[in-house]
Order: structure tokens, then sequence, then C-alpha cells
């Protein structure tokens, strides 16, 4: 343990993980575990442990849930000491980075694990490096970064772990670092490694690639994203120390075809989660995600939170989108093959770790012949962008071959068979000692025969779970023989040919004997071979009172008897018996032999799989878009090189859901930010959709670029290089920061940033401080995107004298929002027109709140006041 | 399923749980489970399913991650239809609300379902009964409310899941319930019930309470609570259909005696969430609990939610804490005792569910017995208030006898052995099919035994995980003898005693069999009795180069042979075999006897034990003030009828935390707002602590009236009847609320109800509007506060003109923070000194925050102007 400390530590002994001493006390009550003291010559230990079967559902709860690190001993047999004992050594650290593949995993988004390593430089150039992967899929990246831009970077990537070099290695500018990561509520972990470790090139990584790395990568390589990646392969290697990891090529993400967007932008427009309770249900991402597969939506998660600046590229996306769009039969028969496919990224990469077995095989047998008919059902039609297709399409290499063998060596109804027959073991175990108590209750007539109905909860006494019923069905012929399906077919192999002909004749060997008893006992009787688990091979006789003398049958011994059914031994039988299960032992093993060669087969097209699996996920997104674009009546975007924004009935596609959900109608709005009008200074009463407008124009930008259709009549966009977005307040005092202060922090790091293509929407800055001050702080924030960043900027404000000191600007346009009065109320109308709104009817809002009229009164005698001082 | 409409159902068939159509091809993914295609006569069908044992795996993500329903429906034996044949019932629907015991539920917090009935009256007066229940630990309540006090109340009890009655039944009012409980994000459902039973008495719930139910309790109870009630039991028994449901007799809640707090209040004094982003982690309830137990630990978050107003009640749990507080050494001792108490109040309920299983005998047993030495510790000396334990513990009738027979029956050794058996046959079964395969390799020398080392994953293969040493072991003599282990002590019942009497002689048979047997091979072989569960009960010899001919023993059949093992079946040796499995079986039989009637006398003593959970949760809970004020320094406050605050150097204890943590000191500050001024208007510049100071004098009375010290330095606090604040902000553009409405929504609550004995904090109240909107709105409010509610009020501003308009306010006392400059620098002064700071020193926050010097200018240029236009 001196080499894991802070850990969990869960030994295995024997069938069990099992916890010791404090470790127990801890965490077994966290766990719901009993803690029981073991008596040992010392004194006396507490402990608590669980079987080793529900180890993914305790490391859940230790890791996922609590943040633990966890260790796990395993077993190995030490020859030298005899075979009942063990040597034990840690196999694997848990930490919620380096979870590989278990059930509790949310397979719809990325696990990555992301080491940071700093170099040279000072202050926000410093330069950084960083390296990501993720276990479950084998994906590697690796990108080069400064400290000014790291914060956005990590945002983007959304690691559950961030590595950062340990004790020893920190300087001032790396736990500024840790400060950074710390703030943004990541989960870190310090790792130190060795000199020699952070020398070593990007060949030295050839180990743990399981393809080879491209010559271009190797050169294009910065050092400094080979140290991140040195400490993130030593970090995920000392936590797997039991186990050959094999990662996908490194790939270099270089950010400068990406439209960048920070971490406050992030949760302000809500793309993956709501900023008030931060759940995914009423952000972008869920709203728009119609994805039919897991990876596809992985992919598309990574892809909202980087969308891309390549026109080229853009237009490529959306041609297909408008494809399937436009080819509705075509999209369902596509999004019903994917619906069949496998998630062959997690398959492929279960493989290479050598724990893939006949059924991952299967399913990738049948993911290839899936995309084989996803791409002759493409080929099949007229398609509106038939070359676009082509280009994603064009040199997919489909392993058709490789499908059919496996198909044809694995025997999918043995394996469904065994499927059932591998997972009800567990209880046929616990079965065992029931079956013998509810056989002794009929028997003895005994009074506690009367047990409770079999209930469903897992907890307390398994025992009176299983119930007498499991038992007797455990025991019957029909289960016996279901024991015996195979998952090969007999002719995956020569070996398994001539051991199935070999069965045959045993088994035939056995009917004959079976027949041979029956006649010698007379037609009264019935006669059947069997195997029970408590006494072995016997002769099963039933029938109607049984008047046998076991005696009729030469050697054999009798073992149980009741009125109707008598049980016997017969060497003859246990003979041939044990010879069948000898034969069925070696099909098994030979089973095995085959199955190795399928897994060598698979791994030898591994590139071309991984390829089509990348492949298929493009075409599930272009499909969820297309789905999107008809159900939301969204139209294709046009893209340039300009720096203007022209948005007709531009709609917000969470606000619009949540909106039709209550039965009402949302009022699209135009946009018209750009070359005449820079930036647009928009005021107008509370309530009225103000936020809703600026963000939805920030949102239309990033659909567009991700290469989606957007919810407006009619879009033309200027390429936007970043979206900004100051929206909404919260203070946090358990870190000593104000409102004001956080919305301070987050507007310096827009001025400092914002480009000439960056699209900027600002709403209310200045709350949080007295009016004046808010007001001088607001205009000044205006002047420095006005006359320095010179970007697209939507910016709305209370502070109407903000209009006149703007006056002076040209290209700043006022708009606003306003309220329709007729004689009896009021209604909020949401459309943007131009002009500037100096009522904020504020006290209307505060009325419709449910404010006391007494107190309304009062703030309307107040304005007038006011009004009356000021003039 | 007409039943149960919009559920997840999950159908038992054997050792699984399955589904099928829609439901697998929908769930099955989500589970990851493999959805696999039934071939059937009329076509295919879609199916997914996993082992039985694993279904609160499953029900955790299906109900509580992802809020479904899930219909369970078990398989029962059709003796009409044969042994093989099963008519199927639903057994039970899980809901968020309707888990009783699972694995995964959190046992330090309350897991309630709520029923909501609505009365006569109309709009805020409109009579709402509640009722609510914990089917884990049978707490079962009652509580008379109004439409307007509906969601403090519901906010208070957190339930996890609310009932309200289904279409058919809705008025116009009780829609309007509805959409409260939508809003707070509350899990809802609808339910329908018949006329009656609306039409039920308390006198008819008494099938399902387990003990009688108070005749004041029948009297008090008013008609709309009964009315709750009805549906409340109505949902749950057809939830559970499967189960007899045993509650405790109602407990009547009358907020009489309660401090009263809000839901909005509750968020943003973040009592037990933080509000930025929901997590528990530095929210008062985490940072206060030190409790040892689970139970503590709920009732403790139970109180927090629920200060009271009684000062007797109060200064009676003062003195608790006092007493502990004083005597350290005492309270460790009482902690020490109390960590190794069980869970009583859930293994009650388990019990009167049925499902207690000799373990949680034991563990009541135990903890029967610390209950005894916890009240002899606590007699063992002299007490700071003698008289408050006494009244305490007084009464408290420790069942001793109960617990000497519990653990005078049960084999604590053995049931710790048979934990580990019980739980290890899951893998034993996985493990037969397993030792075959390792016996083969070894035999003919197969490719296939370089098999892949055990990993620790539980996907894939579990064949391949169990691994050949498993399959040995499992096989060893030494885990056949382990299985023997007894759950209770011979001696437990007359019939237990005979039946180990014969079971010994039987044993003493086999050993003289096995000696004779010995002696008749020789001495080069050793020879011993078996049963394996390929072969049943076998001899089986052992020694170097094994030369013996079976034939040596009459009647001995050969069943295998190595060069250093043989094994032979004798049928003398398989005829004792099975009469020592029969008397095993029956002392199994006897053994549920002997527990029905442990479980019979606990169920006897039900009320008894009930009553000493709660004490020793009371218990718990003052040692954990006590902590509380040991570690973090608090005083122990005084409380008096009037309205006044006198707090001396108060501090906010996870702030204070969380400066600690940076290595940083917090300021203390004094807070006298009542008498002579009975409104606090606060000014000061942002970031110097005027939103801490207004929430820890609000955290100080809350923690006061729960009967815990607080951090202060000397605290005087007139009883307080509710706490209000409104601070922070969000908007919620999903609903269609901006951030002003929602800051309007919160502020007329509290205008509408705070009292002269109510204690109300604002910040900043006005923003989100323009600046001279903002002002009229928070002097109306604070008008309002002043001259109509007449509370205690601390209202902290931007607005430095609110001081010049209430200055004709007698009662109004002005406090500032500041800023402490010198020649290089400034630092925030967070000391509150009487005054009005008219700077807010933004700029200086600004360029804290890291904004462009040129901005800073602009800004400054700007306030000149702006100053100057004024003048």
């Amino acid at each position: 343990m001196r080499k894991f400390p802070h850990c969990v530590l869960l030994t295995r002994v024997g069938g069990f993980y099992e916890m010791y001493f404090e470790t127990a006390e801890e965490y077994g009550p966290l766990l719901g575990l009993k803690v029981a003291q073991k008596k040992i010559s010392a004194g006396s230990v507490s402990m608590a442990g669980f079987p080793f079967m529900a180890l993914d559902r305790y490391l859940k709860v230790l890791v996922q849930d609590h943040g633990k690190f966890v260790a796990v001993s395993e077993e190995y047999p030490n020859p030298e000491k005899g075979g009942l004992l063990f040597d034990r050594r840690i196999t694997r650290v848990v930490t919620p980075g380096t979870l590989i593949d278990e059930h509790f995993m949310d397979t719809s988004e990325s696990h990555y694990l992301l080491a940071v390593a700093a170099g040279s430089g000072t202050g926000s150039d410093r330069e950084i490096g960083l390296a990501w992967l993720d276990l479950s899929t084998g994906d590697f990246f690796t990108q080069e970064t400064t400290m000014g831009g790291v914060r956005t970077d990590v945002a983007r990537i959304g690691p559950k772990e961030v590595v950062l070099l340990g004790a020893g290695y920190w300087s001032v500018g790396e736990s500024g670092l840790e400060e950074i990561f710390r703030r943004e509520q990541y989960f870190i972990t310090p790792h130190s490694v060795d000199a020699e470790v952070m020398l070593r090139e990007v060949k030295d990584w050839k180990d743990v690639i399981e393809t080879k790395i491209g010559k271009a990568t190797m050169k294009e390589m910065k050092d400094i994203e080979v140290r991140a990646g040195n400490i993130l392969l030593d970090y995920t290697q000392t936590r797997l120390p039991g186990m050959a990891m094999r990662l996908q090529p490194p790939v270099r993400k270089t950010m400068k075809d990406a439209m960048i967007i920070d971490s406050a932008t992030m949760r302000g427009l809500e793309i993956t989660r709501t900023s008030r309770d931060g759940l995914t249900k009423g952000a972008l991402l869920n709203t728009i995600k119609k994805t039919t597969t897991q990876s596809g939506s992985r992919l598309l998660s990574n892809w909202i939170k980087s969308p891309i600046t390549s026109i080229t590229a853009i237009e490529h996306r959306l041609n297909l989108v408008e494809t399937f769009k436009n080819d509705n039969y075509l999209k369902q028969d596509i999004q019903g093959l994917l619906k069949r496919t496998h998630d062959s990224q997690r398959l492929l990469q279960r493989m290479s770790l050598a724990r893939g077995g006949p059924r991952d095989l299967v399913g990738l047998a049948h993911t290839i012949q899936i995309t084989q008919k996803i791409l002759e059902r493409l080929n099949s039609e007229e398609l509106t962008h038939a070359a676009s297709i082509e280009q994603l399409t064009g040199d997919v290499d489909v392993p058709l071959k490789l499908a059919k063998r496996i198909l044809g060596s694995i025997d999918e109804e043995g394996l469904l068979q065994n499927l059932r027959i591998e997972e009800s073991e567990e209880e046929v175990a616990a079965a065992l000692a029931e079956a013998d108590e509810a056989i002794a209750r009929v028997d003895y007539h005994d009074p506690a025969a009367a047990i409770a109905p079999p209930t469903t909860s897992s907890s307390t006494s398994k025992r009176a779970k299983v119930g007498p019923k499991v038992g007797r069905r455990m025991l019957s012929e029909k289960d016996m023989e279901r024991a015996e399906a195979w998952i090969m077919q007999k002719s995956a192999s020569k070996a398994l040919e001539r051991l199935h002909g070999q069965l045959g004749d045993l088994e035939q060997k056995r009917l004959d004997l079976e027949a041979e008893l029956t006649k010698k006992i007379g037609c009264a009787q019935s006669l059947t071979l069997r195997w029970t688990p408590r006494v072995g091979h016997i002769c099963h006789v039933k029938g109607k009172d049984i008047d046998l003398d076991h005696r009729a049958i030469t050697g054999a011994t009798r073992v149980s008897a009741s009125r109707s059914t008598m049980s016997l031994q017969l060497p003859e039988w246990t003979e041939l018996g044990i010879h069948i299960d000898g034969i069925r032992t070696q099909i098994r093993a030979e089973e095995q032999v085959v199955l190795q060669s399928l897994r060598a087969d698979v791994m030898k097209s591994l590139s071309v799989l991984r390829k089509n699996a990348s492949v298929l996920d493009r075409i599930d997104i272009a499909c969820s878009f297309a789905t999107l674009a008809r159900e939301q009546n969204h139209v294709r975007p046009l893209l340039n090189l300009g720096v203007s924004h022209k948005i007709v009935g531009g709609r917000h596609s969470t606000v619009e859901a949540g909106l039709q959900g209550q039965g009402r109608t949302f009022t699209p709005n135009n946009c018209f930010v750009g070359d005449r009008e820079r930036l647009w200074l928009i005021t107008g009463p509370n309530m009225a959709g103000k936020s809703t407008f600026l963000r939805q124009n920030a949102l239309i930008s990033i659909l567009a670029q991700v290469g989606s259709f957007v919810p407006a009549e009619l879009v033309e966009i200027g390429i936007v290089d970043r979206v900004f977005s100051r929206v909404g307040s919260a203070d946090n005092l358990f870190k000593d920061q104000s409102t004001f202060m956080v919305e301070m922090l987050e507007t310096a790091e827009i001025l400092k940033s914002a480009t000439p293509r960056s699209f900027v929407i600002m709403d209310e800055v200045g709350r949080g401080t007295t009016p004046k001050d808010g007001l001088a702080v607001a205009y000044a924030c205006l002047h420095h995107l006005y006359y320095e960043n010179q970007c697209r900027v939507l910016f709305a404000t209370h502070f109407h004298a903000l209009t006149d000191l703007a006056k002076p600007f040209k290209g700043v346009g006022c708009y606003c929002t306003d309220i329709i009065e007729d004689g009896e109320g009021f209604a909020f109308d949401h459309r943007v027109r131009p002009g500037v709104n100096r009522n904020s009817h504020a006290l209307k809002v505060a009325r419709l709140a449910g404010i006391p009229d007494g107190v309304i009164e009062v703030a309307e005698e107040t304005l007038k006041r006011l009004d009356a001082s000021v003039q």
C-alpha cells in the first residue's frame, strides 16, 4: 500500500473482496456492508467484504459517487507455497478517469483522463501541453495550448479526472494551473514521475499503441505535448499494472480549425447543462440530440463543444444533413440499420484489452454486415449530395470475410442459451442448498415449509428468495440438457468436428444403454440416465407405485427412492457419463482455441474497423440533424467569410420547446449584427425576452458551425472564431467571490480575447454594484468592445443612459422589446424592434409576481418623487 | 399491464428478469444489456434480461437515475398446470417513493413518499392535507396546511415522490397544486382512487399500522389529513400488492411549534445544498454534521429543516449538548458505543415486512445491549445537566432478555461463515463448469490452458474471470466442511439439540468407516470420505504411486484415477452420506422455526425498540453538536421571548471553513437588530462580505433554534417564527422567468408572510431592472417591511439613495463595510461598522478581476462626466 496512498484497498480473498481495519470501519457502512470483528491471535480485526461479482456496483459508489481511489489487489496461485496459498498484488487502481468498461458507465459520453504539463514562458503565454485518453474506446489525443487558453480547452474536453505533476515538480506557474482546475471543480490527481519518464519520446510510446504512429504526427508533436503524454501514460500504467493497455495512435488537436467556446460561455449558453440546476434536460445538447447510437451520441457531444471554422468542412456536413432531410425514407432505413449496430469502438477496445468474448465478436460481425447494408442502401438511390456521401464512404473497406468467418464459427443460438446458463449458474448454486430443503420439507412435513413467497429485493436472505421452485427446476432434465449449449459451430475447426463426432457416438451409446435398461425393468416404469449435482451419475426411474427390485440391473446400487421414483447408481453409466463429460471438456477447450484465433483476426482488421465505426458515427449525426431539421423546422445556414450575422426569424430551440410544453408559441426575431451595425444595444422591459434573444443568436452560430441546420427562416453567418457570453449571475461565497467579482472576471476574459471574428453577447453588465459605477463599467466595456475588439456584439442593458453615451458611435444600433397595453391589462411583446425603450415596466412585473398593492403604490410615488428631483 | 401503464415491465422467468418488445429495445441499451431477437412462431421478439440477483442494480438506474416506474412481475408455481408452468403477477411497482430497502439507497437521508389532498376554501387559504411515509423506516406523518403554505411545508419534508389525485378529481385548485410542485422539480405521480377509499376513517388504517393508533391522534386528525392519508395508503398498496406493509402509527405534525423556512430561503441560505451547483459540500448541513449513526444523520437533516420555537424544548436540547461538551471523555465513550449500534429503525422495519434475517436479529440484539451500556455510562458520572439526561432516558426500557435470547440462539460465528458461503454460492456454480475445464487442461495438455489472468471487471465472460483456482479451491475438503456452518446454537431448541445429537452419531459412524477402510487399503495411501458435486459421495484415496486394487473394498466401483489419486463409489458410504445430508436438511428447517419465533419476540417489543432508537438518535445529535461546539468554538445561545438579535462576534460556519482551507481568517461581526433598530440598511463595496454577514445571522438563528451551540462569542435571540431570505439570482429561461421576475416572486412571498416575530434578510433587491425602477421597488419593500411586517430585517443594497429615502424611519440603522487603502494597494475590511459607504469601489474590484487598464481609465472618465452632469 505504500505505493498507493489514500486508496481504499480491496483485497481479493477467494470469491470475495475484503477491506480491513479502518478502511472496513469507514467504508463498510458507506457501502451498506456489515462490519464484522474477526478474531485473530493478536486481537480482533474489523473487516467487511462482498462477493467479487459485485465489484462494479461497489466501484461505482466509491469512485463515481464519492470520488475515492480504489486499489484492487488480486490473488495469484503461488506454486512454491502449495495449492492453497496465494500471492497478492495490486492489479489496478481505480479512479474516476481510469474506469475501463464498467456496467455503470454512461456510454453516451466520453470518459476522458487528462494530463497537463507546463512549459516555458510566463503569465498567460506560458506554454501548456495537454494529453488525454478514453480507456473505454482507446481514443488518445494531444494538444498544445497556453496558460491563458487552458481553461477553455479543458472545458471543451470535459475530463473526468485531471492529472497534474505531483509535489516536487511544482513551480508557481503550475500551482496556478491547479487553482484553475480546482475552481472548475475537476477531479484533480497529483502524480509524480521519474525524470526518465519525462525524457521519453513519441516513439517510446509504441508498446501501448495498437497500430503504427504516423510519421507526420511524430514530427509535428510539440515537446510539451509529448511531456503531457508521458505523464498521462505513466499515470495510466501505474493505475493498471495488471493490464496490457492498448490505445489508438495519438491524434493532435489543433484549435486553428475550431470555434472556441470558453467554460463560462458553455455554462451561460447552457450547451450541455442548464446553469440553474446543472441538469442535462433543458440544455442545448439534450434538445438537439436525435442520434441512434451511443457512439454517435458521444461524437455529437464532442462536436457541440467544439464547432469548426472551415467552410468546406461545414458545407460537407450540411450536405450530408440535407441529403437525409430530403429523403426521409432513406433516413429512416439508415437509422433502422444503425439501431442494430453495436458500439464498435468499445467492442474493439475490449478486444484489444483481451476482454472480448464470443458475444462481442458476434456483435462486431453483425455490425460489419450492417455497415455493408448501409453502404448498399446509400448507393441505391439518387442522392441530393451524392458527392458528399461518396467523399465520406468512398474508401470504406468492409471486412465481410471476417464477419462471415465469425458468424460461421460461433453458434449464436448456443451463445444465447449459454448467456442464460452462465448467468443462471450464479443462481443454481444458491438453489442447490435450497433444493435440499424443499425436498426435505415435502418428505418430513416440516413446519417451516410455510416459506414466504419470493420477494423481489436482493437484500437480506438470498436463500428465502430463491424459493423452492428454482431448485426443482434446476434439477429438471430439460435444464440439464440446456447446459450443453456450445458457443461454436461444430464445423468451426477440424478438431471440433472430430470431437463432436466422438460425442455423438457416446451419446448414441447412452441412448442404447437407456433403451437396454428400460427394457430390463419392464414397461410400467420409465428410466432415464441423468447426472445430478447431489449424487452424480444415476439411473432415474419413474412410474406409478414403483415395485422395482434394483437388483434386476446387475451392479446397480439404490441411492434413493420414493413411491414414484427411484435413483440407482450403475458403474456402467458412471463410466460412460464420465467419458462423455471428458469429451465435452475437450470441446470447450477447443472452442477457446477457435475464439483466440477469431480475436486475432479481428486485431488484424483493427484500423479498418475503427475507421468504419467513425464513418457510421458521422452518418448517425447527419441523420440526427436531419430529424431535428424536419421536426423543428430548421433551415440550412449559409456560411461565408464575412463578419456579419443575418438571421431572419431566429428561434431558441430549448425555450421554444419549453413554451410548446405549455401550449404557447415562440416569437421569432431577426438579427443583423455586423458590417453596418457591429454592436446592438438592446433595452426593454423585464420578461420581454432580451436574454433569450441574445442566447438564441449565439446558439444559432454554434449549431451552424457544428454542421446542423438552424432554427430560423434564413441564416447567413460570417464564420465566427469564438463565441463569448456574459449572462446570468451567481456569487460563490464559499470561494469568497461576490456576484460582481464573478461578472468582472468573465468580462475581463472577453475584453482580452475577442477578435474581429468573434461573437459576443453581454447581458446586463454592471449589476451588483452602485448604479453609477455599474453604468461607468458598462460604458467602458462597450467602448472597448467597439473600438478595440471590433467584434459583433449584442449588448442588453437596463442602463438607458448607456444609449445616450453611445450615441457618438457610428456602428451601434439601438433595439428594444416592449409591452403591449390595452385597456385591461398588458402583454409582453417579444419582438425586437429598432429604438430605445426607457420604460422597464418593472412595477408591472412586480405586480404580476404578487407584490402587494400597497407596495406598488409606494413604489409609484417614489418614482414620481425621483423624477421630480431630477427635473 | 393495463393496470400499470407507463411502467417498465420486468418479468421474472426462472432466474431472470426479462423485458420484451419496445421495452427491451428502449431500455436494454440504457441498461447496457444485449437486446436479442428471439424467434417465435409468429416472428421475432426483441428481448433483454438480467439475472434476478442484479435487480437492485437495475432498479437504481431505472428508478433513481432515470425516474422511470418499474413493474416487477413475479412467477408462482401453478399446481394445476404442472410443475414447470407458472402464474405471473405483478408484486410491486417501484417508483422513487416506494423503494423499500435497496442497497443503493442513501441511508443518511429519509425517503419520503408524500400524498397531497386539497379541501375547501379558495386561494391561498384553501385547506390542504399532507400525509407522508418512509417505507424503509415505517415512519408515517400527517399535517394540515394551506395552499399558501404548502410549498414551504413540502420543501421541509423533501419527498422523493409526490402523489396527487389523478384525472377526474382535478379541480382548478388542485391543478394549481401540481404547478407548484412542478416548479420545484418534484417527482409527481397522479393517482386515481375509488370514492370508497376517500371515505375511509383513521380506524380503517389499522391493518397496515403495527401498533395501536392513539385515541388523541384519532380525535385530533383533520378530515383533510385523513383524505391525504387515504390517498397515500391506497397508492402504496397498489404499488406493493405482494407485500404486507407495516407502518408506525401516524404522527401529526403541527407547525405551531416550528420555525418555518421556505424553499427559496432553504436554497438561498444553502442549508442542505449549495445554490450554485446543488452540492451538499459547502452547505450548512454538511458542515455541522458530526453524527455517528446513519439514523442520527437522518434525524439531524429533518431537524435542520424544521427548527423549533419552544424555549423549553430548545433549552432541553442545549442542556444535552452542554453536558457532552463539558465532559469530552463521556462524549467520546458514548460516540464509541453509538458507532457499534445498528440502524434499528430500518432493522425493525425489515422485521415487520418479514424480510429480516438472522444477521438483522443479531444486529438488533447488540444494539439493545449497547443501549444498556449507554444508559449505564450516562449514569456513571456527575453530569452538567443530569435532569435533562434523566428526562430523555428516564423511561427507556431496555429489553435485555430479548437480546439474551437472540444471542443465545443464534450462532454468530456460524453466521459469519454462512454469510460467506451464501454469497460465494453464486460463485461456486460458475466455478463448477470451470473446474471441469481446469482439470481437462492438465489432463489433455490443451493449448487453451494459457488462460488470461483473472481480471477485475464483471463485464463480458464470467467464465474467464473465475479462473481455475476458484474451481480447485471450491472442491477442496476444507471448503466442503465450511459449508456446514449452522446459524443457530445447538441449544437453541429441543429439536435442534436432538438433531445435532443424531448428526454427531452419524459423523462418528463416518469416521469409523473411514478408519476401517483406511486400515483395509494399507498405510501407503490415505483415504477420506467425501462428497463432490460431480460424482456425489466418493471415497477419495491419495498417495504416492497408487497401486490399489479397488476390489479390495467390497462393493466399491472405481470412478476415476490418476497416478496419485483414486475415487471410488461405495454403497455403504453413499447411504450413510445421504442419511447425514437428510439430518442436515432437518436441522436447517428447524433453524427456520427458531428464527420465526425470535422474529415474533421482536415484534412484541416493537414499540419499545422504536422508542429506544429515537432516544439514541437524540443522544447522537447532542454529541454531534457538542463535537461541533468544541471544534469550531461555538457558544451556547440564550433564547428569549423578545424580538431582538444580539450577536457578538458572529461567524459563518461554511465560509469560515472555506477560508481556513486557504489559510485565511474570518472576520467576526456583531449584529444587534431588533428593539431599537429593527431594520439594518447595509452598504459597502463589493467583495467586502455583505452577503456573508446577512446569511450568517440567519444561520445562527436557525442553529440556535435547532438546539445547537452557535458560531459566535455571545448570542441572545428572541425566538424567530420564520426566517426569510432573498439572496442570489438566477433566471430560468426554460420556464420563461427573468432574473427580476424570480426576485419579485420571492419578495412578494416575504412581504405577504413575515410577522413581527420573523427574521428577514434581503440582498440587493431591485437588480435586473433600470436603476430608477429598482430603487423605487427597493424603497417600497423596505417601507412595507418596516411599517407593515415590522419584523427584524437586514437589508443590503447598492442604492445609496435608499439611505437618504429611509432617513425619516426612526428604527432604521445604517451600517457599512469598507476598503482599507494604503500607499500601494487596498484590502477589503470585512468589519461591519455604523454609517453609509457611498463608494462601491467597483473599479478596484474590476481591476482586481483583470479588466484591462484602458477600460478602467474610460470608466473613471465616465464617472467624472456623470458626476459633473449631476452637479
